[in-house]
């Protein structure tokens, strides 16, 4: 807090994580939940819903409380400005999103978003108006639940190229973004409209953690390091439907014991005595999906990360020869969906989030992010970085999500210190 | 055909076989073939829909033409009776169903219950009037894909007791087939009802072979010898919900990985140089079904066949413990559906078929039913037995699904000479 003038009592410097409040931070994550609240204690708050809509109108209510000026992107991203001494400086970014999982907790980017404004509200209340600007940001469709893939708004603000395909990804009742978006900007019709994308001095987005490392190791704070490599793809196996009380086994093309050939013969592919490797097949679908007849197509997901990007590209490149070798009568189909190389936030930011959590006396791990988020796409365009705080046994996208409020309260601070400084 | 009188002219005895018309069964064909008609050339015509309705309503028309007395029982089997000369006798009872699945072709079950009527017309036009009635039926919900399982109608009428399990049944809309039957039995209100069951003399069902043997072997009528014995099972592994990139491997409890484990060891286990055993798994559903959740559970259906019944028992109790052993970290159920072991047909009736056939000089195999049919359940009720005329290329459930007219018509001359003999 070197740039931090003294303050007006002459006893030491500012520091604005004293001005954070852990009653304002847990009454606001309570008012956000009741917004696509559901019987489990979790949420159901989709990107571009009308839950999505009354979050967004919550912020900027709250952002009218601390003359926060508002705006809103072509995608929808949601951006609230505090202003600082100097308009023409590139301002600090900090944020996370609002949507959820169909199933998602009370933490999962509410909880980013929610701590850039306690701290933004900290550093006001401490009497501080650094030279940049601060800008809390809200992020369209970090989940990718209802439009896939996720992490729209900022891949967007880092791409505004890549808009006119976003605007045409449908979700599974057919309605397209660019739809669900006129919904939103509807809504939020009286605030300013601003251009997408934009050259921020730093990024910093608080999460939870998602992993249970920080609570097994008695942490508070995550440094976080960077952010695995994952590369997704789509096989598709087709073969051909015959009855299954009169086809010969020896002359069927049964998709879907090609698809079990397959997935075997991947997950011994990717065995690892270590366990660094991540492999999933979260979906799959079946065709006809009737229990007499032999099927005649599937199609799965891989989810496949390492935090080693030349590991994780030649991993990701025996993809296609596994299902080659294995598809037997079946013909099979590998498409790559999205290859991100594993990434490491700019160090002199990590060091200042060390450096406040160590002032703050609050124990801290350098930790890498095993899960996407924002900060991936941000990281294209500014210095980037993540303070992760810790999840109750690693429990996420499930109502069960838990993060005490102390822990909560001690990210807001370690944040409100560390934008502070950023933006000074 | 030795119990046929004389003809008026003294020229022999008269053959009912004679009198089947091949235009008349062509055009009934087509007409049947409207009734949930698809744009690929096949039918959609579900148990108990309004199209399934028209189909009964059109048979009850056709009856009227020819002085058959219709009638209804509780569970929607539809009876049409052309008297004997001895109304006291057990009727000879002869039909097949008039349901498709949801992509059928034009011959699956609709052979079989116009064939019964063209044998009928036959033998009555030939001046015919035989000792004991022939009653033609159209079972309900043979295919078992609207409301599962199938042959529900010929179940009900071989027993009774089961009536109350099947009309609670509901399907994907969660609709009962108690209500279903509603809108059957008030389409159908003006024609008698009559009560569930009886006691036939014997029991005819004609129905293309649904498999390539009859025409690979050049053969035009199978002497259906028996029914391939058949359980089935539903397995359902728990696991547990994870984020695909911050779990590890060694800690999941996936689903997906299991059912992948249990499906690949059952494969194996039931792997057979004869290709005798006929192990499917046709239906497989995972939770959540997320491209980056680690599934929590899977369902999947088997239906596992085999012509020896105790060969059969054998392989169906390996299920479970096959399960048991690769479950991995999950929990694993196995519930048996339905057990139904392998059946043989009354051989005084598969001679009368192959002597009918050889008398006609129509060349004839013996061939046993890899598929289900109602004769399954008739068998249990009175000497029942099957036609098959050839399938081309073996294709069924399917709008490609392809009989010639000229195989068509010989399995009705067959029936009909068939019927005839029973009758008197």
């Amino acid at each position: 807090m070197n740039t931090s003038p003294p303050n007006s009592s002459g006893r030491g410097p500012i520091i604005p994580s004293q001005h954070v409040r852990s009653e304002r931070l847990n009454r606001r994550l309570e008012v956000m939940a009741q917004y696509g609240a559901n019987e489990k204690g979790g949420v159901n708050r989709q990107a571009l819903s009308p839950e999505d809509l009354q979050a967004q109108l919550q912020m900027v209510r709250w952002a009218a409380d601390l003359g926060l000026q508002p705006s809103i992107d072509p995608v929808g991203n949601l951006f609230l400005r505090f202003e600082g001494t100097d308009p023409w400086l590139a301002p600090v970014l900090t944020g996370s999103h609002l949507d959820s999982q169909p199933t998602g907790g009370r933490f999962d980017g509410v909880y980013g978003v929610l701590a850039a404004l306690e701290a933004v509200e900290a550093i006001r209340n401490a009497g501080l108006r650094p030279r940049r600007a601060i800008e809390i940001v809200s992020w369209m469709n970090e989940e990718g639940s209802r439009f896939a893939p996720g992490m729209m708004g900022s891949r967007a603000y880092a791409d505004p190229g890549s808009l006119s395909d976003i605007l045409s990804v449908t979700d599974a009742g057919g309605v397209s973004v660019a739809t669900a978006l006129e919904a939103i900007h509807n809504g939020l019709r009286e605030i300013p409209h601003r251009s997408l994308g934009g050259c921020p001095h730093a990024y910093i987005e608080a999460h939870i953690e998602q992993g249970p490392e920080l609570e097994r190791q008695n942490k508070t704070i995550g440094v976080v390091t960077g952010i695995q490599g994952k590369r997704t793809f789509r096989v598709a196996l087709v073969g051909e439907a015959a009855h299954a009380g009169t086809s010969h086994r020896s002359e069927r093309k049964d998709a879907l014991m090609a698809a079990v050939r397959v997935i075997g013969a991947l997950s011994q592919q990717f065995d690892d005595p270590d366990d660094v490797v991540k492999f999933t097949v979260g979906r799959l679908t079946v065709e006809p999906n009737a229990p007499s007849v032999v099927p005649n197509g599937v199609t799965f997901s891989i989810d496949l990360r390492h935090p080693d990007s030349k590991e994780l590209t030649i991993l990701g490149n025996l993809i296609a020869p596994v299902c080659e070798a294995h598809r037997g009568p079946c013909s099979v189909s590998v498409q790559e969906l999205s290859n991100a190389m594993s990434l490491e936030f700019a160090s002199e930011l990590r060091n200042c989030i060390r450096s406040a959590a160590a002032q703050l006396e609050i124990a801290h791990l350098d930790i890498l992010s095993a899960a996407g988020h924002d900060a991936r796409y941000m990281n294209q365009v500014c210095a980037s970085a993540m303070i992760f705080v810790p999840s109750h046994e690693g429990i996420t996208h499930n109502e069960a999500e838990f993060t005490s409020l102390k822990d909560l309260v001690d990210g807001a601070r370690v944040l409100a210190d560390v934008l502070c400084d950023l933006a000074s």
